[in-house]
């Protein structure tokens, strides 16, 4: 069980020769989501030598340029990679709109299934579920609607105590099962073994929150709690608080707040503004309200296993 | 009087890490025009150091995505760097739809007079004109709707030949308008000094056709006849002539030809498809039907004085 997360970008606004804007490849328990799609994504995905077949569904927080205008370059790229398999797309309403009207000029269409799922709820929702992951908006508050997003482990199986359960000779392979999903044992003569004396706890289940782009909002606390890992957006530092607050954007010291009030394991930081030369800034700032900081940076990987 | 050229990007298609998709920058005359705007062309334009303020007419052939995709991207950059003057943008109808509706999502708008002059006569067509360039669209044969563009110096003003004129107290600096643009000049006693006799010849206008992307097409060779440059596309190859065909595309040896057909001084090629890994062949194949062709390549820059 692990998580791999990929920063393909991690810069506001324009992309420039060596810094690109927001988009991110996660890997979750096996599952693999591409997050936020901006203008030269395709690139760097090839930079980083991420296969394009993994990639089934997409995850755009919102339509600013910098978050989206890199979608329709990859989806045509799928097109002409003769892609056949299934692709899902989750983004705010308008997204499947400007989609089909660049194919329609083009006279082209996407040579696969292609499934949006277009978000409009103001309030968490579940918008991804399999056997082993599941995904659910942050509702963010940004200048236009904007979504964050939960992506975590579903509960585990516990473990078999293999030791302790050889001991019992009734108990046979077709008893693991119930004994994985928690379930007591009954012996012949009656006894009950309660489950916990034949089973380990299994290991938590992992969890990423994505937020970006949002101003200061305590309201995602209670949907971020206790995540192995946040990413959350820091395009300012605190000598442009004011530009923050008229943006809605976050400072590095206000990423760090959110970061300590949810009591995440680790926070990383992103989304900065061209403003500022030296990103180790943002760290220096982050760290007197929260020590286990990182920041993004292009190419950089955050592994976290179980 | 001058043309410098510099490529972009020169590859079709999908960008990639170190190839990317068309745009080329134009100067002419002391005028500055963009020529297609594929996906990264903002970052190549960083790239090669050319302010984004010298742009103010952007012209797109077609609306595939390799041609087309960093338009909206290019834009949003520069309302983003508050840019005041205005933009013209000519491309095929639709453009303009596809970027209105872009913001439209985005909650977003030009901060600029943002000027759209949408395409969609089969002829020729003069589409931009001042004191000393015009711009003619050249109607080429694709997929899609798709232009061309011819872009050339005004006629000149001869040149005063001081030697003579200054034989001759009579004239002054006043008539020497009049002598170049091309009036006989008449003394006090009546005889007539014929213009030639006092003026030079000028330089000749310098003229560029950008032909991309199109099918091998005769068509378009009376509107590039003897131009200095001709950047003809040649997406494939002779060994891959029948898929030219399906996909209305160019072979390097079609586009030697059309240069050969219409006498022009040099042709450069691009819009090499991805399965050729060395460019060189295209060179090679060309030059069995006209010597005088060079390659493009990203960052490469052409220059043609008079």
């Amino acid at each position: 069980m692990s998580l791999k997360l990929t920063i393909l970008g991690c810069h506001s606004a324009t992309p420039r020769t060596n810094s690109f804007p927001t988009s991110q490849f996660l890997e979750i328990n096996n599952r693999f989501f591409l997050i936020d799609c901006g203008e030269g994504t395709q690139t760097q995905l090839r930079r980083y030598k991420i296969k394009f077949s993994k990639i089934k569904h997409i995850f755009i927080s919102h339509l600013h340029g910098d978050h989206f205008y890199g979608l329709i370059g990859l989806i045509s790229t799928f097109r002409l990679l003769n892609r056949q398999t299934e692709l899902h797309i989750f983004a705010p309403k308008g997204a499947k709109e400007i989609i089909d009207l660049q194919f329609k000029y083009a006279k082209s269409w996407a040579s696969f299934p292609l499934h949006f799922h277009e978000l409009v709820s103001k309030e968490s929702e579940l918008i991804y579920e399999d056997a082993k992951v599941e995904v659910h908006t942050i509702p963010l508050k940004h200048r236009i609607y904007t979504n964050g997003f939960l992506f975590k482990e579903k509960s585990k199986e516990r473990k078999l105590d293999m030791n302790t359960i050889e001991e019992f000779k009734e108990i046979e392979i077709c008893d693991y099962q119930n004994l994985k999903n928690g379930k007591d044992f009954i012996l012949d003569s009656g006894e009950v073994i309660e489950n916990n004396k034949l089973t380990l706890d299994p290991s938590l289940p992992i969890s990423y929150a994505f937020c970006s782009d949002t101003k200061y909002n305590e309201e995602m606390i209670s949907l971020i709690r206790k995540v192995d890992l946040l990413y959350h957006e820091s395009t300012f530092l605190e000598d442009k608080a004011d530009l923050a607050k008229t943006t809605k954007h976050s400072t590095a010291l206000q990423a760090a707040k959110i970061a300590q009030l949810a009591n995440v394991k680790k926070l990383i930081l992103g989304h900065y503004s061209s403003r500022y030369k030296n990103i180790e800034s943002f760290l220096i700032e982050a760290k007197n309200a929260f020590k286990a900081v990182e920041l993004c940076e292009s190419g950089k990987e955050f592994i976290i296993e179980n």
